[in-house]
């Protein structure tokens, strides 16, 4: 894989200096057409080996393109913030812009190539940290963001050369960062971490490429190169499915859609619960639920709430009941509408790893990240494929808030046709209601078993052990809110190892 | 001043329903009409007695209005990251945008309030402190932000039952919280602190409203009222200056012009520097300068670079010859141009409040907040009197940020209009550096003298001890390159404490 690089190539200034000129006009009309046409980003991953030169290659790209399309996205070790949250939050926060170019140093790579460059790699580890980083770079991929990854590399020998002569003069000397000393050491080591880790993310969508770095004019071409095939390289035209593939899909719809439990139409309606009861039931779990939030254990912990459900189901009313018994310092209310603009130019996801917890506090989404497989799917805003591939996506993305301590409870609440129905026409009565009811609304209600449909699917493919959906009966608002607390409760206790005392 | 709200007025339930039926549907109107017609944003800020039921007045007013459109932030003690800014920092991040209604929970008044109830309060403390609070909503108010506040009150002995019968029931114990309980003993003190706090901040554009607390209806209805002629409120009219205002202002303008330096004219445009100097001296600075910034003693400071200089002066130039010195995990570059849809719906410095460098790091601005008093007031998109208040406003600004131990060092890179000329035809002329030039650039040049004009005042009314200007000769870009790093690296070692050594 390295042979080519490790030969360390070399190019007179005489052979250089044309293909460079050549290659900067290129690359600026490349980018600046990108900015105007196309509606992805591009993300260059730099990684290799220490002291081939990454740093320079950066401030080349930025020399040779215009710098202001340009944001170059630079990690070390993660700060005490964001440390708070999993380990690709930081990387969400600055994903670029459709048409915008961002330059990732001290990439989702860092985990990896650090795990297997020791002497005693965990595989398992080495498994999981790659396969994340497949998952992330794919959901990346078919959202509009296209990656090109760049692994630095040269002899050993050239390596030491490179780093003795920047020692030398102590004008440059501060150039060596003090890792690049140790590469000699244990070169074999990271050229197999690089080898492993390329091998097991090389993918059309997110290619590594290899660039020469012993010379410095060959890595400048290499490097400008690989950046302006990958501004040149047109998105892959999303293959339409053959007709017979069309009509397999078809009916493998239909088979999941017979198989999928119809869930809402099931549930009990009838529950109800009266005024003096519910005013004790609500009081009693608004207390439990105001203790476990303000209790020790929960400073580790976050709580994310997902609200979803009918139109006039009675969200809000159900999140008043929640917040009340939180202090206005630890929560935030995340209604999700329509995206903005900038949100429209970023996956999907971008929107809500912006609006997570900090460990102890609590997000509460009045509507979620589910408006992909509900709304944009019905009202056909995305390609089928798009809300397809979301399930997992979503999947994976809540796996990971878990995995990093955050309780997650997600809610539907369920009202029949004609309970709907009657609230709308109240809403529409009502002086101080009749801005919650819109046009909108009563479009959707047409749409009524396509919405009842993809709700069903959607808890079907998303109704996770540790993620669990809870459907509850609002047809009676007072029985909806106090179940909701109580599942919040109960949850939260367990989670918080309160259900033993 | 709290006669009226200490003899804890009551309404009867059958008085206030009618009230609070009313005050909902005028409320949500307005809301909406504001959303649709005004430019301004809204802030709301919640402040008085503990334990007079400030949390509920939050929760009231989410309620009765439509919630998708308010923003509560909440802010309880500093977090570590807050810590790591300037106080003000906070509250800036998170600003509502215009039509958008904001409620402040833990307001810029705490440390005021707090200073001001202690037994032996700092008095110079609490006129500084009083004087940020009214620089700052002086600013927001003139830039769109309009600004109410409500302290809520009640007697000490209604505080003190209102405190008991919460906590006579476990459902509701939990709604106290700690301090309320302390309000008793130092009722005195704090009521003293609310009316100081009042007294220094009171102002027309950010006034402020006694709401009666005792009673909860009061409190609702009164909450509802403010809140109502706030949103009502329109925006007060720019007095257009009368003719002979006008005249003096003129006058005075001519005056101060005549008084303005002539700083960009009277400089000293010779200073050249050869090739193999240059080489020795950009190599040995940006050797002092990779060694300030990797210097423990810069981990608790900042360094924030502002270029500012006519087009095609050099600015990027030099900034990359910054930036080689730099590691890259370490700074930023922003470029800053025309404002975006967010930015504009925010206040002026809004954008570079949120572009701050954390301790440890570097920010460096390619174009600045001085945008505000060059390019916006030469091309007259904005009113006079907006530029003219931008001098103080971004005095301010700056103070702000060195008092928290950001470092400041401020460039003009200066070219004369003949070596312009000379520059922007080999820009037309270079297949790489075509990109740089725009009809803007020479649109720009025909009002060269405008710029001048503007540069010269912007140096004079903004070049502080503190802050200080550096006006640079750019004719030769090598020059122009060795002093910027020169002047950072000297500015760098003072500040470090390491021009001693």
């Amino acid at each position: 894989m390295f042979t080519a690089a490790e030969s360390d190539p070399r190019l007179s200034k005489e052979q250089a200096e044309p293909l460079e000129a050549k290659l900067r006009t290129a690359l600026l009309k490349a980018q600046y057409a990108r900015l105007q046409k196309t509606q992805r980003s591009l993300l260059i991953v730099i990684a290799g080996i220490d002291g081939a030169g990454k740093g320079a290659a950066v401030n080349l790209i930025n020399e040779w393109m215009d710098a202001r399309h340009i944001r170059t996205m630079a990690f070390g070790a993660p700060t005490p913030e964001e440390l708070r949250y999993p380990p690709l939050w930081r990387y969400w926060q600055q994903l670029p812009a459709k048409g915008r170019t961002g330059i990732v140093f001290g990439s989702w790579y860092q985990p990896l190539l650090k795990e297997a460059a020791k002497r005693k790699p965990d595989q398992g580890k080495i498994q999981n940290l790659a396969q994340a980083i497949q998952e992330f770079e794919s959901m990346l991929a078919q959202d509009g963001v296209q990656i090109v990854k760049l692994w630095y590399h040269l002899s050993r020998n050239a390596q030491k050369e490179r780093t003795d002569k920047l020692l030398g003069s102590p004008d440059t000397a501060w150039q060596v960062r003090p890792g690049e000393l140790k590469v000699r050491k244990k070169f074999n080591r990271l050229r197999g971490a690089g080898e492993l880790a390329i091998t097991l993310t090389q993918a059309d969508h997110a290619p590594w490429q290899i660039i020469p770095s012993a010379d410095p004019d060959v890595r400048a071409v290499a490097t400008g190169q690989a950046v302006l095939a990958a501004l040149r390289q047109r998105p892959a035209s999303r293959s339409e499915p053959s007709p017979q593939k069309k009509m397999t899909s078809a009916a493998e719809a239909a088979a999941v859609n017979k198989k999928t439990p119809r869930r809402l139409e099931n549930l009990d309606y009838t529950a109800r619960l009266d005024g003096k009861e519910y005013d004790e039931q609500l009081a009693a779990w608004q207390s439990r639920l105001a203790g476990l939030v303000r209790h020790d254990k929960f400073k580790t912990r976050s709580l994310i709430l997902a609200f979803e459900g009918q139109d006039a189901a009675g969200k809000g009313g159900a999140i008043r009941r929640v917040t009340h018994a939180l202090d206005a310092r630890q929560y935030h209310i995340h209604p999700i509408s329509a995206p903005s603009d900038a949100e429209l130019a970023h996956p999907y996801l971008w929107r809500f790893w912006r609006s997570l917890p900090l460990p102890g506090r609590v997000s509460v989404f009045d509507r979620s990240w589910y408006g992909r497989v509900l709304v944009e799917r019905v009202e056909k805003l995305i390609a089928p494929q798009d809300w397809q591939r979301a399930y997992s996506e979503i999947n994976q993305f809540e796996a990971q808030l878990s995995n990093n301590g955050a309780i997650i409870v997600k809610f539907w609440l369920a009202v029949t046709a004609d309970e709907q129905l009657r609230r709308f026409h109240e809403r529409e009565e009502s002086p101080f209601k009749n801005f919650k009811i819109t046009p909108d609304d009563w479009r959707n209600r047409k749409k009524w078993h396509s919405y009842v449909q993809a709700a069903d699917e959607m808890l079907a493919r998303t109704d996770t052990p540790q993620e669990p959906w809870h459907v509850l009966s609002a047809n009676d608002k007072q029985h909806a809110r106090v179940a909701v607390l109580r599942h919040i409760v109960e949850t939260l206790e367990k989670a918080l190892g309160k259900d033993k005392n």
